[in-house]
């Protein structure tokens, strides 16, 4: 986490990342506006023979149109916030929505957030098994064969090196610095995506206590356990995630290795400090799931570090308390507008972050 | 699971499924020297302009090239098994490890399976929640907002229909029949996928007990659950899936929410059926991962039914083992082989699973 810790640092201390999770009614009109008027040219400019070709013609341009709304509004809060906030984190569900060209956009937005210097957290929660795992976990150490390791292997010089041991020297398409990551199939879930993380220097955050009323159902079952009889899963789950953090662990003194734990829960943030000495905390669940400002203060660590936490709608459609939105706005004066708000509300965030943890320590 | 069992009987009751998850070490060399000739004729005949605009144009070019070799080695395994197997699994992680033209090739996978008539289960393994679990769901019931709708919302006749209400009439741009979902976040991370597969007439199985060693860590610990002392995890997950799916419970008697319980843990299989005796299991572990079909016996049903079995590499590099393949083979050879071994390998095991079913009945 030693690259995150530094970019908080480089922000005053701002514990707080921005959720950037599109959808269609978190947009302005005026954008829905444009990606229908758009979609309206490109199909009278198709040729009778292309139209007929694809019958969802009009359907997939509109995909790709409102793709292209998502990453316009994403570009206008990332100019809004880049030089207040030290990370962002898009949810990729927003963009698999929208098929292909969501995913296109969902990249573009992790590029242009990493081109203004922001570390990108890639919520993508994916978890599988063996080679599996290893094929996800490409998001961080990129392709399972490069070009390179291909010809390599084809002229006989050796076989084609291992996944990911040079992989990072490419680049990953996916261009995130650490992504989330699900717990529930263990060790062997987790450890392709440690090693990954290893050896292309990002970072990853395991789901440990999610912020949804209902994660109690599962995560707070008590479980028996050796000698902690009567723990709660998400604490078994904590300690493991300590444990696969174990072996990396960088000089700000947390490991590659985080936990995702919800606002919603401050007394188990507490709790799982305790327990989980060198994991820095992933915290959603601010503003608009409910959690405060003093409800996030025990989930940083005695010396007010150790979490970031993350806000969704409170910043990105903070253009609708504007004063100076309104519905005739033209797109580029709106787009101007949810720059304006999204600033506006994420130094509200930093404010309020700052202040309880300085009366906290 | 109606269009399932349909699609099992179709096929003389065969209950095996063909996981489709490529990766380079599967796939024979000459489709990788295909990927790479064509490779560098594309950057051949890129203008220096091209050329010098995209720094990373060849490594681009070349996972491009790679997964059309996915697409084609796809195609052809398709070819060889669309009339023995019921359904096919794509794994997405093998694709999206190629980014973008990863995805590409993973959607018009699962169209060439549609368009052969089979059932296609895309084993994403998503899960999340709320509007993130809505978006993530879209893989079933389609974009959050169509042209229409937006038109509609825009010209003032009503708001925007709600998400998954008629997004099903425009199609996901996905292509799945099914998807595999993580159960991690509780009952409001699976919701909205029942209400997508609802409205959409598809399916999910969410993860109850994987084929992997350390599942174990998780999934087998103890939970204190009102009256049930001592049940497992994965027991409780079970009797949730139960519940998730009881209202979507088809003519065929299985509800449209599956579970995924590895061939590996065969007792769990056995015991899950009485709990759950609405729920139709996906079974993966079979062949590679050391499962066979006295393994998966138990999790069928006392009429052998109720389940499908998966094996990925006992099929799709079943060409490795065919005495008609050669090293110096053409592209389209090779490819032909890739079908004959995929068919032998797929028959092979839809007579083992039905021998061992006619026994045990």
């Amino acid at each position: 986490m030693d690259r995150l810790v530094e970019a908080i640092a480089e922000k005053g201390g701002n514990p707080s990342l921005v959720g950037l999770d599109p959808k269609p009614a978190l947009l302005p009109t005026q954008l829905i506006r444009q990606a229908v008027e758009e979609t309206d040219r490109l199909v009278e400019g198709q040729s009778e023979a292309c139209a007929k070709a694809g019958a969802n013609g009009r359907d997939d341009i509109w995909l790709d149109r409102l793709a292209q709304a998502y990453l316009r509004f994403n570009l206008a809060v990332l100019d809004g916030v880049a030089d207040v906030v030290p990370a962002v984190k898009p949810q990729i569900a927003m963009y698999e929505a929208l098929g292909l060209p969501g995913i296109r956009a969902y990249m573009a937005t992790c590029r242009a957030a990493g081109e203004r210097g922001l570390f990108v957290i890639g919520d993508v929660k994916r978890g599988d098994i063996g080679s599996t795992a290893d094929a996800y976990a490409s998001h961080l150490s990129g392709p399972p064969l490069t070009y390179r390791q291909a010809v390599q292997g084809l002229d006989g010089h050796g076989d084609a090196e291992p996944p990911g041991a040079s992989g990072a020297a490419v680049g990953s398409p996916w261009m995130e610095d650490a992504i989330t990551v699900n717990p529930y199939l263990g060790s062997d879930g987790i450890e392709p995506f440690v090693r990954a993380a290893g050896a292309s220097k990002k970072d990853l955050f395991v789901l440990v206590r999610t912020s949804n009323p209902s994660s109690d159902q599962i995560q707070e079952l008590p479980v028996v356990h050796g000698p902690g009889q009567g723990e709660r899963l998400y604490q078994r789950i904590g300690d493991l995630v300590q444990d696969w953090g174990s072996g990396e662990i960088g000089t700000s003194g947390y490991s590659r290795v985080g936990a995702v734990a919800g606002a919603t829960h401050p007394r188990a943030g507490a709790e799982l400090h305790q327990r989980m000495p060198h994991t820095f905390f992933l915290v959603p669940g601010f503003g608009a799931q409910g959690g405060n400002a003093k409800d996030v203060a025990p989930m940083f660590d005695a010396h007010g570090c150790g979490a970031i936490v993350n806000s969704s709608r409170g910043i990105i459609a903070a253009w609708r308390k504007e004063s100076g939105y309104r519905p005739d706005l033209s797109v580029n004066a709106t787009l101007g507008v949810v720059s304006t708000g999204a600033r506006r509300s994420a130094v509200l965030m930093k404010q309020q972050l700052l202040d309880v943890l300085k009366e906290d320590r």
